[in-house]
């Protein structure tokens, strides 16, 4: 049954001619290229499927588009870094370049596409996006971007902003990765504060904004310094201190009090007072969205690099793993298309995981341990050479949804089942001729050692109901 | 509860200056990409997803590998058209590149994790590619390749051959679009005749087997006159013709009778031996794996273009729609790793199917009326404000699995309905304070028109029910 070769031939194959005599110097992965291991390769893949589902069981359409743009049409928004960081495409007189993020083609699409969306536009797209930075630990070049949003036509209800932080709510939540906050601010309270304070000309909203966004990974001394630099009287900076402490965790207030607390503030300017009014309406939003409170808390030191932000802004965090930094992010943005149409108004809130420096973080923190290790639900181990009733059975499983592999190569039981556990499947069954006629699998559980033995439409029952466990 | 943009606010953003001045010229799509419509992504990605699921039922385990490799790497054993075809990336002193298919990059993967990988190693990949090709219609410059592979350590017993054949089957099968048929042969039968025809020097095999690969689009004069430009002698000429006549489908002749046939030859031809030697073992196989025997035959003209298959060689045609050529193909290869290891030796058999272009030609022919349109199980129209309830129902069907989109903008129930049928959603959900109350719910099928009134649990029985459908 098999092709048995000898070491003869072997050797001939060997020897043999291959097609060209180009080969590469070096088979290193590139730096900044995400190569894992064939056992991490499934672990990765199990975690973007999870975070997929969790997408996709909010109803949010896949959404697909080119990895090759025009340079013209990325670089019609950007700014200097990332013109320098694009990896430009060599190919004819069009100046061609690979995409690095998910949103900008986005907008092109939207705005090309505008009269056959469907609005409220909902998609996700998990994909790859490229920036040539410089390949430091947890930097990619190449790296995975899960994106969520929702896209409005003239008006988008600030019920979906809610409907981002609950999506990111669940996506975390069946991960069950480590407790996590989703920490929510909105760039107006931020913006019009700051406005408010009158800044000395010279230092803009934005230099105080960047400050701000900082300000956790230093001491309240250093922050005083740097905002000191920008001319800021002792006055402004401790009115800063402040505002950005009402919300606290040591303060320990709710997320009533804190809007509470920026209500008597009594500051009366028209865009903090819009962010304040979009705040107060977002909270009661989330109460009746059925997210836990523990997830999620105002935090005004929230600011969010991207200028593209109008509204609401959040982060997200593991409880007791604050050195990861925000592990999803996003916002509202008032007009995602603007750059490329002027007739078209699209206003949009979405949230964004980057996947691959996520997953390399969780791996070095020993997080994916209880992780699914395995791609399949069963190993199907043959005891006999009569295939046609072992894959009767096969089959109906994988009528079933269930995944199968079935173990093909003449080794012995020990190697066989040493394949099976190196796979990490949980479990096995065997099928020989006993099992055939007497209808009655014995079924193992790689990881307990348990044995069971089930007729056929108990083997269904069994796997179906692990494997459908609900959801956290 | 909405960002009332009145005129005003509109023409404010409208005005905004936006990041930059440098709108692009054009926004149309760049030829050979592919950029579909927001209602054929939807289908699409189903399509994608059933393929990918037949691969994962099978017990395959997803694989990702970058976009970028080295060019030294991706050409390693690549010929003239390739190399002119590669999309090359200018970034720094690297030479970097666009994998321009997905069998290249798994080969340098297994020569560098050779020792970590568990064999046999059965991977799918269903992911871009890159070929600068003359854009044309059906051609695409940017296109999904699906894959799998079953590749061996030194030894790969032929059960896999039938394995990817198998897996071809139960994809096309489940994808349910028309009627089938796999078409097989062994690259040993076809050199081994042509060897034993003692062909004039000058002319190789490579030759004949090229014009072989082609003949179905010719008539049978023109084949003639080819192979005689080939400085064959009539008798040669007429034992090509004959041979490869065996296997015509006019002669309706069984892959039983086929194979009589062949070894009736009396060809004492060492590689024509092997060659019918491992195609009676498949073929004896096959019948064991629980696949109809209609779809799939043997075609002793079926040559496949590509050097590197070395056994089983296979083609699969839809009956009624030959024009489309053939959407899957694959077969067996000797040596996988053999251009990136002298060490290494891998056989592998695999099969590939072309998604871009069979997407656009399955939409060409409307053959894709009858597939699933809908990225939901679900719409929730809510007909209250008081969403905490509407919410406990949507989490509870998202934690049973379904894919249940919430409308949440204000929009009148004529707009809901709309977007609903829009989207081509089967079922519509409707939950009022009367609903909540009252533990009843009305699910609208939006296809039939019928309306059913349920309770949750009977909900979610039902719509489960709807789902899980058998597979063919």
């Amino acid at each position: 049954m098999f092709f048995k070769k000898n070491k003869k031939e072997i050797n001939k194959i060997k020897e043999a001619e291959v097609f060209s005599n180009k080969k590469p110097k070096s088979l290193k992965p590139l730096s900044g290229f995400l190569d894992l291991s064939p056992d991490d390769q499934v672990i990765f893949s199990n975690l973007k499927n999870a975070i997929l589902e969790s997408f996709e069981l909010a109803g949010f359409a896949p959404f697909d588009i080119p990895v090759v743009e025009k340079k013209s049409v990325l670089l019609a928004n950007a700014g200097g870094d990332t013109a320098k960081e694009i990896y430009e495409i060599n190919r004819g007189d069009k100046e061609l370049a690979l995409r690095f993020d998910l949103t900008i083609p986005l907008a092109k699409y939207i705005a090309n596409n505008y009269k056959t969306i469907h609005f409220p536009f909902k998609r996700y797209q998990i994909d790859k996006v490229f920036r040539g930075e410089r390949a430091q630990k947890g930097r990619y070049r190449e790296f995975y971007q899960c994106d969520v949003d929702i896209i409005g036509n003239e008006t988008l209800s600030i019920k979906s902003d809610a409907e981002v932080i609950k999506i990111v709510n669940e996506t975390f939540s069946s991960l069950k990765l480590a407790d996590f906050k989703i920490k929510i601010n909105n760039k107006k309270i931020l913006g019009g504060f700051l406005s408010n304070l009158d800044l000395n000309s010279g230092t803009t909203e934005a230099d105080i904004l960047r400050l701000i966004d900082k300000c956790e990974k230093i001491t309240v001394e250093e922050f005083e310094k740097l905002l000191s630099e920008k001319n800021l009287s002792e006055s402004q900076i401790n009115q800063i201190i402040d505002f950005i402490n009402i919300s606290n965790e040591e303060n320990n207030l709710s997320n009533e009090n804190i809007l509470g607390a920026l209500a008597n503030l009594e500051i009366e300017n028209e865009e903090f007072l819009e962010g304040l009014n979009d705040m107060n309406k977002l909270i009661n939003i989330l109460k009746t969205f059925n997210l836990p409170e523990k997830n999620y808390s105002i935090d005004l030191k929230i600011a969010r690099g991207f200028d593209y932000y109008t509204g609401t802004v959040f982060e997200t965090f593991f409880n007791e793993y604050k050195e990861f930094g925000s592990i999803c992010s996003g916002g509202r943005y008032d007009n995602l298309t603007s750059v490329y149409s002027d007739k078209v108004i699209c206003p949009g809130v979405g949230a964004s995981i980057g996947l691959t420096r996520l997953f390399s973080q969780l791996k070095e923190a020993n997080m994916l341990e209880n992780f699914n290790k395995s791609s399949i639900d069963l190993m199907v181990l043959p005891l006999t050479e009569n295939l046609e009733p072992v894959f009767n059975t096969v089959d109906t499983l994988r009528k079933n949804k269930l995944k199968v592999e079935i173990f093909l190569e003449e080794k012995s039981l020990k190697k066989k089942l040493n394949y099976a556990n190196k796979k990490n499947v949980k479990y096995v069954l065997f099928i020989g001729e006993d099992e055939i006629s007497n209808n009655f699998f014995k079924l193992k559980d790689m990881i307990s050692g348990e044995e069971f033995e089930l007729n056929s439409d108990e083997l269904i029952k069994f796997l179906l109901k692990d494997k459908v466990e609900p959801r956290a």
